[in-house]
């Protein structure tokens, strides 16, 4: 059964370990960030990572600055642009960095307030993944009245859980919440391409808490749904557009063209936080990482042994091209999942949450 | 440059060589097949794949079985069943297997027929890659006329050159044709989870003939398209209904909507002995492969010392689906190019063909 896990915590120096997800399912470290550079790091090396997560550890990030330059709003907020940028797609890490600083500006005591506030942060994050769970189980359970379905099966790509949103998760929030309430959930686990989050994070998550799921290559997700064996595809958010315009994780947007194309209902859960409404048009206006080709090139796993290998499966000398995240045109989604109940990805619904 | 490559031949012996597909591009490694129960191993185990060469090497398949049973019809055709049943999605497999027993069913001389009918299957399946090159690259001209391209940008999944089809492909064949006629042309190499034939094979193959080209997820199509940097999308196929539904490797179908949505040329270039002329809805008739899981959970590269190792990349006890191949819809797809001219995909036009 689920519990409560957080990916992060402060230990007893005071410094931040973070369980380090480049390792997961395989071995599980734990890594010490003690400074603003530390954290700047862990979240482009994907140390850490998961829109809320990395809002959360950026927000923590602020915390250990505060530690660093305790009198020194000035050093502070400029380290901080460091984290800011550290990667630029999910919005939550700008949102929480900037809520942080906002806070700091006219503290008197930088490192007590920041504290105060990244806790804050986290502790909203929980009841916004709780809501989120609640209002997403709700839609469910509609689901399967309407399809007299005795068991659900829901496709998510990428991983949305724990590791990536405290502490249920957003798009696995309403899946964890399902098996509260006692409902039966069979989950199709999108292995997730190049970096595996599906196949070594989610799938482990959902181990965790005994939840019956399956894994497969993230091209079969058409082929089931053309034969009816999946009944709701549900995914996290990277950033929303104003518009409703969804970047997540790169491949996203074919599911949603399937799940189209086969009158599957498509939904994304996110906090509100995950909303850029600087934004509108997506695949103009936001910005797709593009990380190393070496995420194409090299994979880890673990060799016979049980010793954790990383090997290299294309030829030697080839190139790779690696985009992190594709947008998912509002157009695709049948609604967005959020902590403020079920909404329409649409300007007119989104907008009057600003 | 772009030479005469075939990955199977007979040698001195009168055995068949076959180049084992499962360790390209790590390590080039022959197998030698002696009898009928050889063939179908290979081809089950994918030594061998690619819908031509399971054809070809299925005929070779009859003619070892005409060296074990020289004087025995009965027999031979009995085994030959057992080929003809060791995959059950690619028609080409069922094609030859057939061919070559209804040039055996009357032979007084078993082993030279069968040695003579082998040769001819080959020898045309050369000559039909050969026209499916010079078709696809007229179409390839026409596209980079109409859009002005200097350089045209082709993405394919799966593997359908050489090591598919001999001697030149079929969705790679215009490709190497456009190489010798000097069109600059950049290709787009699905990695295709989870066999990774795109990049162990397709990337290797290109290389090997010095063409230009990229590694991607599987995910990564839909985002390429959208930012307009995908000009043509050209597949093989591995069974082709009389109404134009195509099975295709695996994520076929996802690329092919999103083609669609981005208003993408997508065709998908076969020989006519791909076309199977007795179904016709794809999705409900053509049968669709479930390959064991161990496809998921198990990945083959080399290590940081050059060793080919095998490693787990899902968590211990994870259960997987893996579903070879998919079917993509007539009216996803622009046309089909076979040796016969482009054809459209539709049972007015491939019905004219039996």
């Amino acid at each position: 059964m689920h519990g409560s896990y957080r990916p992060f915590w402060l230990n007893e120096h005071g410094d931040l370990d973070v369980l380090d997800q480049r390792y997961l399912p395989f071995e599980k470290r734990i890594r010490t960030l003690k400074t603003g550079s530390d954290v700047v790091s862990a979240i482009q090396d994907m140390t850490v990572r998961g829109a809320g997560v990395i809002g959360n550890v950026a927000a923590w990030g602020i915390y250990l600055l505060a530690r660093e330059f305790p009198n020194d709003y000035e050093r502070l907020s400029s380290a901080a642009m460091d984290i800011r940028a550290s990667r630029p797609t999910a919005v939550n890490l700008m949102w929480a960095v900037d809520r942080m600083l906002t806070r700091l500006q006219s503290s008197s005591n930088l490192l007590a307030d920041a504290r105060a506030e990244a806790m804050a942060i986290c502790d909203e994050d929980v009841a916004r993944s709780e809501a989120i769970g609640t209002i997403g189980c709700d839609l469910i359970e509609r689901i399967m009245q309407e399809n007299t379905l005795e068991c659900i099966n829901i496709l998510t790509h990428c991983n949305a859980g724990w590791l990536a949103i405290i502490d249920n998760g957003s798009a696995l929030a309403p899946i964890y919440e399902a098996q509260r309430r006692g409902i039966r959930v069979h989950v199709w686990v999108d292995e997730t391409r190049p970096r595996n989050q599906g196949a070594n994070l989610t799938s482990w998550e959902l181990q965790q808490s005994g939840i019956d799921h399956t894994i497969i290559a993230d091209n079969t997700g058409g082929h089931l749904m053309q034969h009816k064996m999946v009944d709701l595809v549900i995914t996290g958010a990277d950033r929303v557009s104003r518009c409703g315009d969804v970047a997540n994780k790169i491949g996203t947007y074919l599911k949603a063209l399937a799940a189209k194309d086969n009158h599957i209902p498509f939904y994304v859960a996110l906090p509100l936080s995950t909303i850029d409404f600087q934004s509108c048009h997506g695949i103009d206006e936001i910005e797709i990482e593009m990380r190393s080709d070496d995420e194409i090139h090299f994979i880890r796993g673990i060799d016979a042994q049980g010793v954790v290998q990383s090997i290299r499966i294309t030829p030697p000398d080839a190139r790779g091209a690696n985009y992190a995240f594709d947008i998912t045109p509002a157009r695709l989604i049948s609604a967005l999942i959020t902590e403020a109940g079920i909404i329409a990805a649409h300007e007119d619904a989104i907008g009057a949450l600003e």
